[in-house]
C-alpha cells in the first residue's frame, strides 16, 4: 500500500505531472474550479464535443433537414453508436444496441431469458445488485404467478461477495443469474468470466449489468462468455443525463429470445406497417418504440475519446487513484472514525471509493454546502451511511483527490458537519 | 363544400392574410422556404426556443450545475411537463408523466389493465390502430399464455369505422378496449366519448393512443372518463426526434394498477435504495428508469407555443385547412387518378389527409427530389399506396397547401414520377 511519498499537496501535485492522461481534462467542461466533481460515477461531465456535436443534430438534422434525417442516419444511430459501445466491452458490433433506459432493457432481457430457461424456476441475484435491477426481476417473477423466486448471493462484510458464496446459490434450478460487474455501493468487481463459467456449468443463462464499469474497467464479454448484459451510458460513458442504455445479446442467442415488448422498432420491417408482429431477425428486436436522438447523439463525441485514450490507459489512472485515495484515507480519515467500504484489492475494485461514517448524511451536506473551504466537493450519499467517491480517470485528477480527503478530515475533525441537518430531502 | 373562392394561389394568399395564426410560423424555424414540411403529423417543427432552451439544459444544467441538476428541477421535470400536457388533454396535472417511448408506455398500461380486469379474456382494438399498438397488444396476449384473444373492429371501406362495428366487437368478455383516437393513415377521428362509454357499458377499461390528436385536436379525458391513455409528444407537439411519450391513469385507477416493469422510478422511495420494490403511491409508479433529459426537455418550449395559441384556434385552423386541402383535391386531383383516403366530415377527421393513388410511392419520390419545380414537398408515404399530407396549424400555411396540391397534379399529368424506382429503400 506504501506506494506514495506522503500526505502532502506536492505528491498530488507531482502525480498530476506525470499523468499521461491529464490532458483529457481540457476535452469536458470545467466551468468551475472550485468544484470538485467526484461524481462522475453516477453522472459524467459534459464533454466539449457534446455541444456542438449536439447543436448540429438539433439546428441541421432536426431543424433543417426534419423527417428526412431518419433516412440520412437516425434510423441507423442506435446501432451506429452501439457498435462504438461493444468495441468497449469485448462484444462484435452487431451483439450491442442502444435502446430504452437500463431498467426497460434488464426486463426485456431477463424476462426473456427468464423463459428461455423453462422450467427452471430460480432467478439469482446478490445483495449489492442495484435495487433497479432486484426490483425489474422481482416484478417479473410477480407476473410469472410467482412460480419462480428470488435468490440473493450474501455479503458477509457489506465490501465484497466471496465465490463460495456465489456457488452455493447457483444451483441446475437457476434459470438466470444477474448481477452488477461493479457494485453501486462498495465498487466490489466481480471476476466476470469465472462467474459466467460457475453459471455456465449449472445450465443457467447470465445477465450482467455493467452501469458501474463501462467506460471504465476493460470488458470482454465475448471473450467471458457471457450471455446478456446492459448498461449505464450516462456515468463514465459520459452520455448525458438520462441518455440511453446499452443492451447486449450474444450472436446466438440473438434469434432465441424475445422481447415481452413487441414494438414496431423491433419488427422485422416497420415500415410496411402490417398487422401482425415479426420480431426482427438481429438484435434490434429488443428495440421497442422510436429512440430519443436527441439523448441518443449526444452520447458520441464521449465515446470517441474514450476510444481516443484507450481503456487500458483509463483502467490503469483509475487503479492509481483509487489506491492514492485509500492511502490519504488510510492516514487522514480513519482516525476520524471513517472506514473504507470498499475493497482494498484493485482487482476486485471499480472505480469508486465508498467511505463509512455514521455521520455520513451530513458530512456530505457539509461537502456540497462549504463555509469558508476553497472547494465546493460533489460526492454522492447512499443511505444509510455511505459518502461514495467517483473517480473518472479522464477528467479527475490526483489533486481532486487530495483537496477532497483533506477536506473531509476537516468537516470531521472541526465537525463542521454540525449545523447540518440529518433529515433526509428526498425530492422523491 | 364549397367554402373557398377558387383554385388559384390569390385565394390561398387571401386565406394566408386572414390567418390569425400565421405568426406563429415565425416561432418555428423554417431555414428554407423552398420546402414545404407536410409531416409535421410524424415529427413536428423545431421551435426557436428550444435552441436555446435546450442549450441551457446542456450548458448550464448538465455542464455546469451537473448531479445538483436532478435536486434542482430533473426530477420533477417529468411531472412538470406532464402538467403541461394534461392541460391539453382534458386532464388533472396529476395523472400524465413523461416517460419512455409510446410503445413501452403502452405496454405498460395495457398490461396493467389486462390484469386488473381479470377474468375477462378479450382485448379490443381496430385495423386502423398503429402496428406498434398492436403488436404491444399480441405480445402481452402471447405472454399471458395465449389464454387472451385480440379482436380488430373491422372497418367496411378503409376511411372511417363505423359505430355499429365496434358496438359488435365489445362484449361483457372484453379486458381492455385500446384504440388510436386519430388513426394514422386514414385520419380517421373517433368519437372519444361515445366510444368510452360504449366500452364502459360493457364493463372494459379503455386505452386511448393520443400520438395523432395530441397538440391538434381538443381532448377532454376527464370529461370523457376516460381510462388510460397514451401519446407520442414529437408529431403536433414538437417535442424533437424520439422524444419522451406521455401517459395518462385516471386519478382513481392509479393505485389499483401496477406496472409489469418494476424500475426505481416508479418505486416508492428510489433513494432508500431497499432491496424489495414498493410502487410508488401515484402515477410515478408507471416510470421505470431514469428518463431522457435532453429529449425530455426539448419538448417544453412547444408546449408553451401551443397554450398560448389555444387549442381550440389551432383546431379550427386545422379543420380549415384540411377542407381547403379536400377542396383543391377535388378539383385537380380527383381527376388525375388520386382517391381521398380520408374522412369528407371534419367532425371524424384529424389533422392529416391521406390522397390514394397506385403510383403513390413515385410520386412521394418526386415530390421529395423536384425537377425544375420551384419547390419540394415532404409528405410521408404509407404503404401500399397513400401519400400522407399532415397539415401543422402553427406553422402550415394556406399558400403550402396551394403548391403543394398544384405540384401532386403535375407530376401524375405529366407523368413526371415515372423516372423514379418503385423498389422500397428502407433503411430497417
Amino acid at each position: 500500500m506504501k506506494k506514495f511519498k506522503d500526505y502532502k499537496l506536492e505528491t498530488a501535485l507531482e502525480l498530476n505531472r506525470q499523468d499521461t492522461l491529464a490532458s483529457y481534462r481540457e476535452k469536458f467542461i470545467v466551468s468551475d474550479e472550485k468544484v470538485i466533481y467526484l461524481d462522475g460515477n453516477s453522472l459524467g461531465r459534459l464533454p466539449r464535443a457534446t455541444i456542438n456535436h449536439l447543436d448540429r443534430v438539433i439546428q441541421h438534422e432536426w431543424g433543417s433537414r426534419l423527417i428526412r434525417s431518419w433516412n440520412e442516419g437516425w434510423y441507423e444511430r442506435s446501432n451506429r453508436i452501439g457498435a462504438k459501445i461493444a468495441a468497449l466491452i469485448g462484444a462484435h458490433p452487431d451483439e450491442v444496441i442502444l435502446s430504452d433506459s437500463t431498467s426497460v432493457n434488464l426486463y426485456k432481457l431477463a424476462h426473456a431469458a427468464i423463459r428461455h430457461a423453462a422450467p427452471r424456476k430460480k432467478v439469482v441475484s446478490d445483495v449489492f445488485n442495484f435495487p433497479s435491477d432486484l426490483y425489474v426481476l422481482q416484478g417479473i417473477i410477480e407476473q410469472l404467478g410467482n412460480t419462480h423466486h428470488l435468490d440473493l448471493i450474501p455479503s458477509r462484510d457489506n465490501v465484497v461477495i466471496h465465490l463460495e458464496e456465489v456457488r452455493k446459490v447457483i444451483d441446475k434450478e437457476t434459470a438466470l443469474v444477474s448481477l452488477s460487474h461493479v457494485s453501486f455501493k462498495s465498487a466490489f468487481l466481480y471476476d466476470m468470466q469465472k462467474i459466467t463459467r460457475i453459471a455456465h456449468n449449472k445450465g443457467a443463462l447470465i445477465l450482467w449489468d455493467l452501469s458501474h464499469s463501462a467506460g471504465v474497467v476493460p470488458i470482454h464479454l465475448n471473450q467471458s462468455d457471457v450471455d446478456l448484459a446492459v448498461g449505464c451510458t450516462y456515468k463514465y460513458l459520459n452520455g448525458g443525463p438520462g441518455a440511453p442504455a446499452f443492451l447486449y445479446v450474444r450472436k446466438e442467442l440473438q434469434q432465441k429470445l424475445f422481447s415481452p415488448i413487441w414494438g414496431w422498432f423491433g419488427d422485422q420491417k416497420p415500415f410496411d406497417f402490417r398487422l401482425q408482429y415479426q420480431p426482427a431477425k438481429s438484435l434490434k428486436r429488443f428495440m421497442a418504440g422510436t429512440p430519443p436522438i436527441l439523448s441518443l447523439t449526444a452520447l458520441e463525441p464521449s465515446l470517441d475519446i474514450i476510444h481516443d485514450a484507450g481503456l487500458s490507459k483509463i483502467r490503469e489512472k483509475s487503479i492509481r487513484q483509487t489506491e492514492y485515495m485509500i492511502f490519504l484515507i488510510k492516514e487522514l480519515l480513519e482516525p476520524q472514525g471513517f472506514t473504507l467500504g470498499t475493497p482494498l484489492s484493485h482487482k476486485v475494485r471499480g472505480s469508486h471509493v465508498s467511505l463509512r461514517h455514521p455521520e455520513a448524511f451530513r458530512i456530505c451536506q457539509a461537502l456540497i454546502h462549504p463555509d469558508g473551504s476553497e472547494f465546493i466537493i460533489i460526492p454522492d450519499f447512499r443511505e444509510p451511511d455511505h459518502i461514495r467517491l467517483g473517480l473518472s480517470p479522464l477528467y479527475t485528477s490526483y489533486s481532486d483527490i487530495f483537496y477532497a480527503i483533506r477536506i473531509l478530515k476537516d468537516i470531521v475533525k472541526e465537525k463542521k458537519f454540525e449545523k447540518f441537518d440529518s433529515a433526509r430531502q428526498q425530492v422523491t
